[in-house]
């Protein structure tokens, strides 16, 4: 209906191109849950691309404008969501002028190659999504629909997709087309069958991939329906919450602040990257993090898309949601006094220097391993105070560190308490529970 | 008198031997607080120790019969305390049959060349005694006598040694002969002049040696007496040392056992590896030790000996004192979750075995860094219970396992006041100040 409607109102226009439906939806490879339909509208090479978008503009009056390298339209149709995309029509998809012009080449290889499998790959999708790993947007670092399906093709099942898997090693090489072009450093490499020089498998980090080997062992030895679909996490009450904290007897540390008005591919790289941060500073000082991790509540169900596309699109949500990271601790208040452990006492210079730098320590300085040795009055004593003081200098990235520095909480044990959102009690409940389909 | 006393016996028995006066009372660089006179007696290679030995007896007929590699005499001459030690007499020095045979030949060598430097001497050992580096018995673990007699022999003054020593660096190597025949691996290589295979230094560690470097920068900068005489160091009193607890916040942990029957140079290097060892134990397990120490005490004033000989002295103490162990720790209570990091995922055998040996963890199994990680129930979730638990399995040496394993005490924090002991209250107050004369 939407590809006649376009060709209409092209031919309407004067507006020479064509409309195709791609992705996962024109292969029979739809999984429910993910995105719905993608049409994109190709003109040739040499042209502008306004005017498919008009044309685009015109086929849903109702319509939300969306941008990633270029841009196209959101929209809904009877119940489904579809974007609306302008791309080039190129000879070869090596030869690309933007992203989405290789998805009609995408399109084209595995709709010739998928036909009696598509079974196959709605498994692994779903196996995929359901231990965790399935989506390459930066958020999950997983297995793009396409990846799965380039998987399938080459092994013909599901369960061969599985066995392959179970003997991976860090660095595996894929190449379809025996054609490859780059040596890629990523974890896994899947050579494009349609652009010699680009790894389908770069988003995949190296975790995701091998939570993806461990559980396709362990379902081959013990098959089950909890890996397509675990059971749902519910958020923590107050009392499982309070016993969880006091059955950990680890001091769990909170920051809190307002999330930026940006699209998840921008802020989950610097939420990571900041999480690093912080762990690093309290590391630095002797206040060692057991674990830690981080999130972004908007106050909207968490789903796994599709990871082929979900990169360029932005989502809309009421507001920009609150920054959450969270903080174990195995080490939360450390003594008074603390060893500066200084330079060879045959580095003269040093020597001298690290001696004046400490006029009054509290001990020495001494001679131990060669090197002098102070101990001086510490600074901080309690890690959530340090992160109090200093979290502020931190560099947290370019869109997370001015939120952080226009107002942030911190909550320490108990105080997680006040924070109702279930969202963040679904975290937790994830975070105490930590099990992945692994062992 | 004891010289012509021996001859006279050795006559009257029909012993013929030779009997000399050595070490530092021989050569006029005796100082207060050395051990008194050594007296040689010299028997023929081939010949017997014993009637040499039976003189040394009749010499003295209030003595005490003292062994090292063989027997000797230690007795009281009008108020000097006095080693008869029988010995062969050899022609070379490097082609002893025991290591008291040599002391002749160093006896010899330096007598010749030290004539004018006996008062150069005296300020060097005093020095070195003064900063807590003079003796090369095994609990110091510092200079020599002989050492700091070569020392000046080689530099002609006491400011030469400091200023030569200013400069020096791991693995320096003095040849006063330039005749060495060996390669050594310590941190200083001082070729003795008799023996070419031999290094003076050897029983010299690198702390010591350090300690030595830094307080002869800071004495020609700024020279002073204190140096030299050091302020006493008075007992703490109670609410000193209750003030020293608090001031730090640290957790100190006492070990207290029985002391064996043994010398020093038995017992030193056992108690230094103990330590290493419970310092291992608490480390593994997450409790970090800020800093530790060990002795041994026993209601004696502990005095710095000559370094040359007090090697072969065995000490005579009313009973065997008390073996004491401290251990501050910087994190004395850790959470209860513990992390178990097990193997890569690819090692599919390891880590199968790692999930099934873990089968009911607090969180996990999850997979980080490509590594399956478990977070269980600590043991020990205090480190003074660690150590009550666990410090009878440790190896702490030949002679003080079985001292310990007859019983131990374990003191934490302020029920350390309880131990009242003058000379440990020494020993605490040398532990919170650590200062040396090092900058």
């Amino acid at each position: 209906m939407i590809i006649s409607r376009i060709a209409e109102l092209a031919a309407a226009e004067g507006v020479v191109c064509e409309s195709i439906l791609v992705g996962s939806a024109a292969r029979g490879t739809w999984l429910s849950g993910d995105h719905d339909l993608d049409v994109f509208i190709g003109v040739s090479e040499g042209s502008s691309l306004l005017p498919a978008l008009e044309v685009a503009r015109l086929v849903a009056p109702e319509h939300e404008e969306r941008y990633a390298e270029h841009a196209y339209v959101h929209a809904r149709f009877e119940g489904f969501e579809v974007d609306i995309v302008p791309c080039y029509l190129v000879e070869d998809g090596s030869r690309i002028l933007s992203a989405v012009d290789r998805t009609p080449f995408h399109n084209r290889y595995v709709s010739r190659r998928i036909g009696g499998l598509e079974d196959e790959v709605l498994l692994l999708k779903q196996f995929m999504k359901g231990i965790g790993v399935y989506g390459s947007e930066l958020k999950v670092g997983g297995f793009s629909g396409y990846l799965a399906e380039l998987l399938v093709i080459r092994r013909g099942s599901f369960l061969g997709v599985l066995e392959e898997a179970s003997s991976w090693r860090p660095g595996e090489a894929i190449d379809l087309e025996g054609h490859s072009s780059r040596v890629h450093d990523d974890p896994l490499v899947v050579v494009d069958p349609v652009d010699p020089g680009r790894n389908v498998a770069a988003a995949l980090t190296l975790d995701r991939m091998f939570t993806f080997v461990a559980a396709s062992r362990l379902f081959l030895e013990e098959p089950g329906m909890e890996f397509f679909f675990p059971p749902p996490v519910f958020p923590l009450t107050d009392d499982e919450l309070r016993e969880a904290i006091s059955d950990r007897k680890s001091t769990l540390v909170l920051l809190e602040f307002a999330g930026p008005d940006q699209v998840e591919d921008v802020v989950f790289p610097q939420l990571r990257k900041a999480e690093q941060s912080v762990c690093a500073l309290l590391d630095r000082s002797g206040f060692s993090v057991l674990r830690s991790d981080a999130d972004w509540h908007r106050g909207a169900r968490s789903e796994v898309r599709d990871g082929e596309t979900a990169g360029r699109r932005p989502e809309t949500f009421g507001g920009c949601g609150v920054i959450r990271m969270l903080f174990e601790l195995s080490v939360a208040v450390l003594p008074r006094v603390e060893r500066r452990v200084g330079p060879p006492v045959w580095e003269a210079e040093h020597a001298k220097k690290f001696v004046k730098s400490h006029p009054e320590p509290l001990s020495g300085p001494y001679v131990e391993d060669g090197r002098l040795v102070v101990e001086v009055a510490r600074k901080f004593v309690e890690g959530p105070e340090l992160l109090r003081k200093r979290v502020g200098g931190l560099s947290l990235g370019r869109h997370l560190g001015p939120e952080l520095r226009r107002g942030y909480k911190i909550y320490v044990g108990q105080e997680i308490l006040e924070v109702g959102d279930p969202e963040f009690r679904v975290f937790l409940a994830r975070y105490f529970s930590a099990r992945q389909m692994v062992g």
